[in-house]
């Protein structure tokens, strides 16, 4: 089933170039060759995007929502072949590939939730009021899709963050028609996915540019997807540079467009005393659970605990330490991210203002992690920006501080970061108070007594934050509110019912709850 | 009352440079001398505004709502004073400003009842569940306030979009401090307003740093303000040129932010062949009303007028022709808008593809401007970009057709518009039908019927659109849902009940709707 090839719409072909998966856990390639698209395929895409927006954008809310189910039932479908592939591609195990799959289809199927509910219409009517001075026009209002959407594979949730992950669930559901540029890492895992999305383009009778997927290696190919005039956003989770390159694209454009890069982030951990004082072991032990889980390749991993120095934070480092002396090593998603978190790893060790705490277990394999755990003074964290640079993998910077004042400074000098950690027992209420209005400040979701590995695909979710966490702090990349990132309000004036958007009509054929006068009235 | 000095939360300075208003009417100077802000009345001003920033962005909504209403009874108590300073530094007649000046409290009091209603919030709620497997933690989201906003005072609208505009009411709404970069073309009219607001934080008991005001000629100014890292938004309502330089600023700033400029339209109207053959001779009268309103200075004047060539068409150009040329001459806003005014409608009169159709009545005084209208085939000005540019003031090009698909096309080419327009009869359903999904992907507010000058202050209103209409076509920069520009989310989790905002705590005391596992609940 898995032939290498660009699928455009409902054809495929065969690329001129070729590369191939390597198996990380061993380092070997394997045997399929895939198609390095280039720029004739993503003309040929975008052009095919473009023509299926009218009809996709316009789509009635039942049948938007019964397309991801579609694509949830696709991917469900294709059994084993998918977690194994995927296993030999991103040296993920299986349950934890199994897992991510369960969470895909079920983040397809919350969307479709969110579809038929029509709340993100965000339907507005201001009714005429012909007998005012002057009169009142009528005026309606609802969300439209942008446009075409190009969608950029993650390296780390081959499903989840990937070809059929939340932000093409998100972008579908909006209405947007997605060209997903495939990441190298995991192109089997790619093309199975993007088998079953086009399959249920088929099956559901949608136009085939709904969507097309583009496989390669190339950043000259994501940088010709994100400027193509066609695409009217782009959402992308992955390194600082990468992210910040397409952002650069997408501003040069002759018309902008909007980047929603997920990018890196710290993700701190405030020990709060009491909290330190009560729990330092078990702390300890769950920190570096959270810390070296799926080999620490998670965005919100946690990179930096802050604590008031003294016995109880040496208490805490000391069972960190002796966790993450046991912690086996892990196989990493590529060669590169191994590399780049062995260049990370040895820079911090060679700090002189840092010291390793402990390592983990060093291993047989190629391309394994061992988690590592630093320390360092406040004064010396806060000195040297290079230290607040995400290290993508299992390895944290414990930070001791002189006192409470100086935690807070440490809050105060934080970039902007995907989540924040507060461990806290009830005695640490004032000074978690006094760190909250920061915190909000800094993170898109701030956590107390928890880890922030662990990301609820929900509704109040925010998966998101200040730069250079992402490149728009006003979203967030998991959870419903997502499909707001693909949508712009039109305003209706004086339109003839019987042309209005269905949305908008007086009848409210989709029965849904509109928002009349600046009231809202439920659904009928 | 007016001494030309800076505002800085509640204290003043006079500036080393000073500048003068000039009366356009008379291109005489009025005699106070007007402070010069500088850098260090920016970084003053933004210090300020991030120590306001906690406790206002925290702010009761009831608190903040009579905020905006102090504000709104302080403007109009200033009576005559406002209209008679801003006739003198905008040549604008009374009876505009005397409603300009309705529309700004209205609007203060709209973004007052916007705020206590609280939906703005999105407050989020997903339980906890305890006995899932995984167990889901307690999840709760708002909005919160972006932080200090820098915004950008309009020429156009002395009052309704200049320091106490929209932009100022909505991210004051949203808990933003706001420092606002007067415009030099009516200092003395800013002044008035900007004492208004301040002492509406006084009264109020607000933290001073919640407004400042800087009166200013230099670009550097505007940029230093954009450029500090205390400042987390911008907004502007101005031309092409100025709106996309502060977008880059914000771009290239080590924290980049959103802008919100409302740039450059020249709000096509399509003139449908039934509504043409019906009512040629009134739509040529009504139209050069919408084109002449205010000298032609409104972001959404009618530059372009699209139709079928024929004897209708016809008829339509010698009705507007006839109003053209009965239309008196009007002051413009400043020396610099009337002689960019003079230059566009030379260079369209110059155009060899372009034909002038008819200019409005020469006036004696300084500054004037007279109506202009022009015409060309449909090829012509597809071929030539500049055609499309935007002249500020009462210039309109009249494009002629061969049939409806030409029609078509000139609405595929348009670049990113305010507003389109559509004149209909019953029997041009079909062809306005197939022009809409063209023009709803085009422009921020589609009409029927009417003409784009007016823009009500209301919760349906999009003043906005794509690029170049604006930076951001995700947003409107008049009606409720501007304030959403100021936001961003924040998710909660298993933070203790007591710390969490009031917004999202279980007892609910803001008494708001809020979204509890997906569904709204009603505000209690």
């Amino acid at each position: 089933m898995i032939n290498g090839a660009v699928l455009i719409g409902g054809h495929e072909r065969q690329g001129g170039g070729k590369f191939f998966a390597v198996d990380p856990a061993t380092g070997k390639q394997a045997p399929t060759a895939f198609s390095e698209a280039g720029a004739d395929e993503v003309a040929a895409a975008c052009e095919l995007a473009a023509a299926a927006f009218p009809s996709f954008s316009a789509l009635e809310p039942g049948a938007r929502a019964a397309f991801l189910e579609a694509i949830a039932d696709n991917i469900a479908a294709i059994g084993d072949e998918l977690i194994v592939t995927a296993m030999s591609e991103s040296g993920l195990p299986r349950g934890r590939l199994e897992g991510e799959r369960g969470r895909t289809t079920g983040q397809l199927r919350l969307f479709a939730g969110v579809v038929r509910q029509g709340e993100w219409l965000d339907a507005t009517i201001d009714p005429a009021m012909p007998e005012r001075t002057p009169p009142r026009s009528d005026l309606r209002r609802m969300n439209l899709a942008l446009g075409p959407v190009a969608v950029f594979g993650a390296s780390n949730f081959p499903l989840a963050f990937s070809t059929a992950g939340g932000d093409t669930a998100s972008a579908l559901a909006a209405g947007c028609p997605v060209v997903v540029k495939g990441h190298p890492a995991h192109p089997g895992t790619g093309e199975l996915v993007a088998r079953a999305v086009r399959a249920a383009v088929a099956s559901c009778g949608l136009h085939e540019g709904v969507f097309s997927y583009l496989p390669g290696t190339a950043n000259a190919l994501g940088a010709a997807l994100v400027a193509d005039p066609r695409i009217k956003a782009a959402a992308f989770t992955g390194s600082r540079t990468g992210g910040l390159a397409l952002v650069g694209i997408a501003a040069a454009r002759p018309e902008p467009i909007p980047v929603y890069a997920e990018m890196s982030s710290i993700n701190p951990a405030f020990l709060l005393p009491a909290a330190l004082a009560a729990r330092a072991e078990s702390l300890g032990k769950a920190f570096v659970q959270s810390l070296t889980l799926g080999a620490g390749q998670f965005c919100t991993n946690p990179g930096l605990v802050v604590a008031v120095a003294g016995p109880d934070l040496d208490r805490f480092a000391t069972a960190a330490a002796q966790a993450i002396a046991d912690s086996p090593p892990a196989v990493m998603l590529t060669p590169g991210i191994h590399a780049s978190f062995e260049q990370g790893v040895e820079a911090l060790a060679a700090h002189p203002a840092v010291a390793k705490v402990a390592g983990g277990l060093v291993g047989e394999g190629v391309n394994q992690a061992c988690g590592a755990l630093f320390q360092t003074e406040a004064a010396a964290f806060l000195a040297d920006p290079a230290l607040s640079h995400e290290v993508f993998g299992s390895s944290s910077i414990v930070v001791r501080c002189r006192d409470l004042a100086e935690m807070t400074r440490m809050a105060e000098a934080l970039e902007g970061q995907l989540t924040a950690t507060l461990q806290m027992d009830p005695e640490d209420a004032g000074a978690a108070s006094d760190l909250l209005p920061i915190l909000q400040r800094k993170a898109g979701r701030v956590l107390a007594n928890g880890w922030p590995t662990g990301v609820e695909v929900t509704h109040a979710m925010v998966h998101g934050g200040p730069y250079p966490a992402t490149s728009d702090t006003r979203t967030t990349s998991v959870g419903s509110l997502a499909i707001m990132r693909f949508l712009r309000p039109v305003c209706y004036q004086d339109i003839p019912d019987a042309m209005l958007p269905p949305a908008l009509q007086a009848a409210n054929p989709w029965r849904l709850a509109r928002r009349v006068d600046g009231q809202m009235e439920p659904a009928r």
